[in-house]
C-alpha cells in the first residue's frame, strides 16, 4: 500500500487559523445589510475581530486600523458605493487588502456600471463571486439573475485566470469545486457542502473568510484557497448535524469556532490544478 | 361513520409549494432592515430565490427579472419610498404582482401618509397587515402601537372584503385566524401557532411567503391563503420541538424546507367562511 | 453555619421582569444595522415590544408613544445622527428614558464628535459601554480599535462614577464584573458568560436590556444593574447547553425568554462596592 501524499495545502490552512487566532485582525466590512450579521459571526468565529462601518466620513480612518478591508455591495446605492472607493483607496495606499465581493452584477446596469468603477479605480487584492457573476466581469458570458448564478462559466478555471491577469488580482469562483487563480497558478478546493445553497448569505460569508485569512497572509491565493477550504470544511461538519437549513445556520458558526487544527491539516481539499 | 371531505384546499396548498420548488422565482424584497435575513432565508426554504434591492437606480430593472415584488416600509425613509414606488410602478407595468406589508401603518403620520401613497399610486396584488394596521388603512379603528397591533376591527371579514372591493385587491388579516378576501368571497385560514408572535419579522415573513406563492398563481386569493396555510403548517411543526424563541427561530427554517406533498394536503386548514 | 444574606437585589430583579411582562413597553430603537434581528428578539423575549424607525420624518412622534429610547449610532451616517437628535430631544422633553451605546467612540474623529454631541445635547439617562468607549468618553484613556476596546480603564468605578457624575446619569462598563454607577453609589454586576464575547451585538443587546428594564423603573441605577443581572444569568444558562456561538445565539433568546422568578431571586449577583 503507497504511502499516501502528504496534505502539504492541510498543514498550512492549520498553520493560518492559529495565526489568525493569535493576532485578531480587524475586518472592516462594507456589507449588504442583508448578511452583516452572519458574516460580523463567522468573522469572530474565525478568530478575528469585525467592524461595520459605512459613513464617508470615516471609512478612511475606519480602513487604517484594519488588517483587511471587504467590499460588497450587495445592497448598493450611490453613497455607499462612494464611500466604498474612498475606503478602497486609502487601504491602498496603506497596504490593507481589498477583498471584492461582486454581488448580483450582470442583474442591472446600475450593479455593472458599479463593478468596472471598482475595477477601474481600485487595487483588488482578491475578487470572489459565483461564477455567473464572475463570468460578467470577465465578458465571458456569465448570467446574473438577481443574485444568483444562473448561466455559469464553461471553463471557470480559464476564466479566473485570464481576469486574474487582467487586473494583477486573484480570482475564486466558487461552487461545487472552487477555482482559484493569480493569473499563473490554478488551484482547486473540493470542501463544501450543498447546505451552503440552502441560507442566504454563504457567498457573502465566503469572501468575509478570504478578508479574514488574507490578513495574515500575504499570499493571496493561498490565504484565498485556505480560507475556502476551512468554511468549507466547516460547512461539512455543521451539514452532518443538521436538520434543515435553520439548524445548518447555527451549527456554520459553532463548526467554524471549533475548527481543530488536526482536522484542517487532513480535511483541507485543495489541489493544483494549473 | 361519515367518510371526511377531502381537503380540497390542502391539495392546491401542496401543489402550489411544488410548482414553487420547480421555477424557483425571484423574489425581490424592498424590504426593512431588521428581518432582511429572515425574509430572504424564507424564500430560499421555499424554493424560490430572493434578492435585495433598493436603490432608484436599479429597482425599475432588478423587478423586471422578478416573479413578485414585495414592498415592505417597516423602517422608511423619504428615499426608499421613491425607489418602492418606481418599482411598483414597474411592476405594475410589467404584470408582475405587488404585495405590500403596511408596518405600523397608524403609528406615525409619515407612516399613514405613506401608505396613502401607495394606495392611491400603485396597483397592489395583496395587502397583508395584522388587524390593527388593516383597520388603519381602512378607516376601520385599528390602533397600532410601534408596529404591534394594540386594538385590532371587531369584523376581520367584513373590513378586509370592503377594503379589497375599495381597492380591487386581495386583503389578508393575519392573527389567530387569518382572514383573507378578495372582495367577494371570505377563506379563513387556521394554521399557525402563538410562538410566531415571539420573534420579530414573522409577520414579513408572512408577506414574503404570500409573495413566493403569488409567483406562481394567479388567483392571488388562493395564492394568499395557500401561503399562509404553509408558512402556518410550517410554524405548528417548528413549535414542537423548539425551546423557546430562538430554537423556535431556527426550526421554522428547518420546517419550511421539508414541507412535504402529504401533510400539506393533510394540514392545510383552510375554510370558505363566505 | 451563618445564614446566607438574602439576595436583596435578586428579588427586585424578578420583579422589573414580572412588571416588563405585564406592562410590555414598546422600545424605540435606534440602533445600528448589524444587530437589529437581535435586539428586536431580545426586546420580545424580555416581554417588552421593539419598534425600529430612524426616519427624521417619524422619529419625534414615535418616541412619543415608547417607553425608552435606544440610541446606538454603531453603523452611524449623518441624516442618522440627526434623526437620533431630533428624537433624543423629544424623549427629554416627555421624559422618555434615553439609553446610549457610544459603539465604537474613540475609534474615528466621527464617531468620537457624534458622541460629544450626544453628551452636550441630550439629558442622557443610561450611557452602557465596554471599558475603552467609556473610557473613551470619560477622557480616562480606553482605547478603541473598530468597535472593541483593546485598552480598557485600570479603575472603572472611579471612571463610571466621574463620568456619571460629569454628565449626572448612570454609567454601565460592561465586562467580567459589569460596573453600574450614578455618580454616587456603585454596583457590580457578576453574571455574565465569555460565550457573550464571541457572538456580535451582545453588548447591543445588553444596551436593549438596560433600555426595557428603564421603561419599567425610575430609578436608573437599579434598573441598569438588574438588567444586566439578568441578562447575564440567561447568557450563564445558555452557554451550559450550547455547542458554539451559532447555537449559543438561539439559546440566549430561549434562556431569557424562559428566566423565572425564582431563579432570577437565587442567581443575580448584584453587589454593592461603593
Amino acid at each position: 500500500m503507497p504511502t499516501p501524499e502528504p496534505n502539504r495545502y492541510g498543514e498550512i490552512v492549520a498553520d493560518l487559523v492559529d495565526r489568525i487566532r493569535q493576532r485578531h485582525p480587524l475586518i472592516h466590512h462594507m456589507t449588504n445589510w442583508v448578511v452583516m450579521n452572519d458574516t460580523a459571526n463567522l468573522t469572530l468565529a474565525l478568530g478575528a475581530l469585525p467592524v461595520m462601518s459605512h459613513a464617508k466620513e470615516e471609512v478612511a480612518e475606519m480602513v487604517g486600523a484594519a488588517g483587511a478591508l471587504v467590499l460588497n455591495p450587495g445592497t448598493l446605492y450611490p453613497d455607499l458605493v462612494e464611500a466604498m472607493l474612498i475606503a478602497g483607496k486609502r487601504a491602498n495606499q496603506r497596504g490593507v487588502p481589498v477583498v471584492y465581493d461582486p454581488v448580483g452584477v450582470g442583474a442591472t446596469q446600475y450593479r455593472t456600471a458599479t463593478s468596472e468603477r471598482f475595477l477601474a479605480e481600485l487595487r483588488l487584492d482578491v475578487i470572489r463571486g459565483n461564477s455567473g457573476e464572475v463570468g460578467t466581469l470577465a465578458g465571458a458570458g456569465g448570467l446574473v439573475r438577481g443574485v444568483e448564478s444562473v448561466q455559469g462559466v464553461s471553463d471557470p478555471a480559464a476564466v479566473a485566470r485570464a481576469l486574474a491577469r487582467r487586473q494583477s488580482t486573484v480570482v475564486a469562483i466558487t461552487g461545487k469545486r472552487d477555482i482559484i487563480s493569480d493569473g499563473k497558478r490554478v488551484l482547486g478546493v473540493d470542501n463544501g457542502h450543498e447546505m451552503l445553497t440552502t441560507i442566504t448569505g454563504t457567498g457573502c460569508m465566503a469572501t468575509t473568510a478570504v478578508a479574514v485569512f488574507c490578513a495574515v497572509e500575504e499570499d493571496r491565493l493561498l490565504a484565498t484557497a485556505a480560507a475556502l477550504a476551512a468554511y468549507g470544511l466547516a460547512a461539512e461538519k455543521a451539514a452532518r448535524g443538521s436538520a434543515g437549513p435553520g439548524s445548518f445556520r447555527s451549527a456554520l458558526l459553532d463548526c467554524v469556532y471549533h475548527l481543530k487544527a488536526s482536522e484542517l491539516a487532513d480535511g483541507a481539499r485543495i489541489v493544483d490544478l494549473e
